[in-house]
């Protein structure tokens, strides 16, 4: 959306000090659009372009920019800079912003904000990372049962400035327990003169403020929610996560589900401006796990080193036979982890998938041994493509059966299902498939062992 | 969300005719959660849960339910009935379910839906799948630019009830030009004699009928918008999609991106529900492309046979050294394919992505390559320790930069750069792998080739 243009036409408005120029023109982009324009520039402009921009729209521009910016800005900052940006902000993320400080800047950035909401600001940042706590809001407008819609319109008109959003209100009591909630929208259709508690809905979907934030932005887009409210262990509200951040929740999610296949760490913030150390060490723990894993698949061909010395032949298709059995069962595994991801699959529909994928792989390992055993019987004869395609079926067959199995597996385990990532099945499969092949050939061409 | 419990409870009440009991119990319910209970029933269970809703619950469930249960259920019923479900459903999901109907079922459905309702049904019926104008709605709030704020609310409490969102309001001309939107929040603060024209925001983010259906949710994401204006070809405002539909979109495209990284083809529906044939399609075809490009593998392997002959213990290291080339390529294609969907990386980094890749593979290389030294020294002596472990840090390099590369070509051949899904880079790296790893074993052990 930035343009190398723009950027030299504003740095040069800048050094020139034209800073109406640079003010005017600052305020046709979009927030999201700033902050593009503000990562592509080196540290020091991009904290003149913040300068230039109003306090609120400065807020908002720093709330879209990465950790990591953030983080190297706000150190470039005094307490007071901080302070400001903290106060426009909206409370969650003011609070991420607050987590990203070093502890001893916290009282001094704090201080001059007003005692609720500093409160509600270490409140918020104190949860911990993952939890609907870290991405909830406490900036919700909130009305007793018993006023009139009037009244509540004029609460609503009163709190809405402060609140990040307006159309789902919630009904609270002097604890703060949850009552009920009532769209803008019904506010505005009914008569003036109704009482909240009778035109509230009182069948409310909530999440606990420890819930996994994976878990919030489910139900948001389960429900099609505009705002999920969050509550304690009391049942007290303690915010509301909006259905913006559950957005930004599920792409980061399936971000991390992807990388989990292709046996990537938990990279946070962009790919492109990741440090190479880092990326480094996300990918390096797997690949070296691998490798071991790898070693089953070599001294299983050396058991058969006497096998493979008197039909030469068969090494080449050792590649093609390990490798579909890895292929079908990397398919079997995704198809597996993103269902339980997006809820399409449940852990209780394990019997049944595993005797549908016995079928499924059944018809794939026969088509492809059809297929190979014509390649078998021109490369070495009858017996060959005999040995390649009994080859080929039960290796697509437990390669199959392996990539369904190991994400529920894994899920038993307590660990993440997406950890069945394709190079772990294939491994797994690799070191199957070998033991399968040779079994096989040496039964078959009369070998011994 | 269900539970067999409830479940056999409501069929029992079904069965004895207890409708006010079945009634009353159905009301309790969330429509996502009665779409779950529907979707486990058999189709006579179905229909009967589905009319004892009210006319507008059984339009909302309806519209969540899968397009193949939609298709069989509406295929079950009279033309009235799927008429009176068309007048009640949000005006995308009925142009959907229109679309999902055989031709010649279509003039009787609408016969009885008043004309405006009608032309709106079939005109956003018409969109060819995968753009903004399939997934948009035409009941959005618009009002003139001229009218002061009091008569903008009473336009827009008039309108509410048809309005898919009121949240989000449209400022047309009397030729549907889009002049500026307001959301209801600035209405509702703004003082009630202020014309519109005077607060509206003229700065508007739109998307085209024909752009792409991901496109508009990534726009919707990016500037965290409740709705987006769909523009036809002459800035018409024709119709709007909201942030729900957005995130279903979002969701739809991130397993689409997932399935292709394991070679399944493009699968709609639930995988849970998919029918055996098509799973067997969707996997076959990839599957029988990877056997043939497995062969150049096997064929290389058959090219340094005499080699192998020579030093067995070389056929050990075989599956550790290409695996390991296949396995950090895939890494690397996950992070560009992701990359770009998610829009972190674009299309003009691809050199400098290169440059970091080229550090980061050597340092990977490098690692596993102390490792596997080691293996190979205790394995085969020194000689075959240098061997393999200079052809781990050169196979790891090329299969990273195979990974790193192939998404962006596939871009630039018009493909979608997720088609660089794992197994086909991991077969171009086994290739590359069983090459070099022989080439540099001759070289060092002094073979004839």
């Amino acid at each position: 959306m930035t343009h190398p243009i723009i950027e030299s036409f504003l740095r040069h408005s800048i050094e020139r000090k034209d800073y109406q120029v640079v003010r005017q023109f600052l305020e046709e982009f979009q927030p999201a659009d700033l902050c593009d324009l503000i990562q592509q520039e080196p540290l020091p402009t991009a904290l003149d372009i913040l300068k230039f921009l109003s306090y609120e729209r400065r807020a908002s521009v720093f709330g879209y920019l990465p950790n990591t910016l953030q983080e190297q800005l706000a150190a470039e900052m005094s307490d007071d800079d901080v302070s400001l940006l903290l106060k426009h902000m909206d409370a969650d993320e003011g609070a991420d912003l607050l987590n990203l400080l070093p502890e001893e800047r916290h009282d001094g950035v704090l201080r001059s904000i007003a005692k609720k909401e500093r409160e509600d600001l270490r409140r918020l940042a104190s949860h911990s990372e993952g939890t609907a706590g870290a991405i909830m809001t406490s900036d919700y407008a909130a009305i007793p049962a018993h006023v009139k819609v009037s009244e509540a319109l004029n609460i609503v008109r009163t709190t809405a400035p402060g609140a990040e959003t307006i159309y789902q209100i919630f009904v609270t009591d002097g604890q703060h327990q949850l009552l009920g909630t009532v769209s803008l929208r019904e506010l505005i259709l009914a008569p003036q003169t109704v009482k909240i508690q009778d035109i509230m809905t009182t069948d409310i979907v909530t999440v606990s403020v420890d819930a996994a934030q994976e878990d919030a932005a489910k139900t948001i887009s389960r429900y099609d929610l505009l705002a999920l409210p969050v509550i304690d262990s009391e049942s007290r509200l303690v915010g509301i996560i909006t259905y913006d951040d559950a957005m930004d929740v599920a792409e980061a999610e399936a971000t991390e589900d992807m990388h989990k296949s292709a046996t990537i760490g938990n990279l946070e913030g962009n790919f492109r401006d990741a440090r190479l150390l880092t990326l480094y060490r996300k990918r390096i723990v797997w690949l070296i796990l691998l490798v071991f894993g790898n070693l089953f698949s070599g001294a299983g061909i050396a058991f058969f080193e006497d096998t493979i010395a008197a039909y030469v032949v068969l090494v080449f298709f050792l590649p093609v036979l390990v490798g579909s059995g890895g292929n079908a069962g990397s398919q079997a595994a995704t198809l597996v982890i993103r269902g339980l991801a997006t809820g399409d699959v449940d852990l209780k529909d394990w019997g049944r998938l595993l005797g549908r994928e016995l079928v499924i792989a059944s018809g794939l390992g026969l088509t492809m041994a059809i297929a190979i055993s014509m390649v078998g019987h021109f490369r070495g004869g009858d017996e060959i493509a005999l040995v390649v395609g009994l080859s080929m079926v039960s290796i697509v067959i437990v390669g199959s059966l392996v990539g369904m199995c190991l994400p529920f597996i894994l899920n038993r385990l307590g660990w993440d299902p997406a950890t069945a990532s394709a190079p772990l099945v294939t491994t797994i499969a690799d070191s199957a498939g070998v033991l399968i092949y040779f079994s096989i050939a040496t039964a078959i061409l009369g070998l011994p062992v």
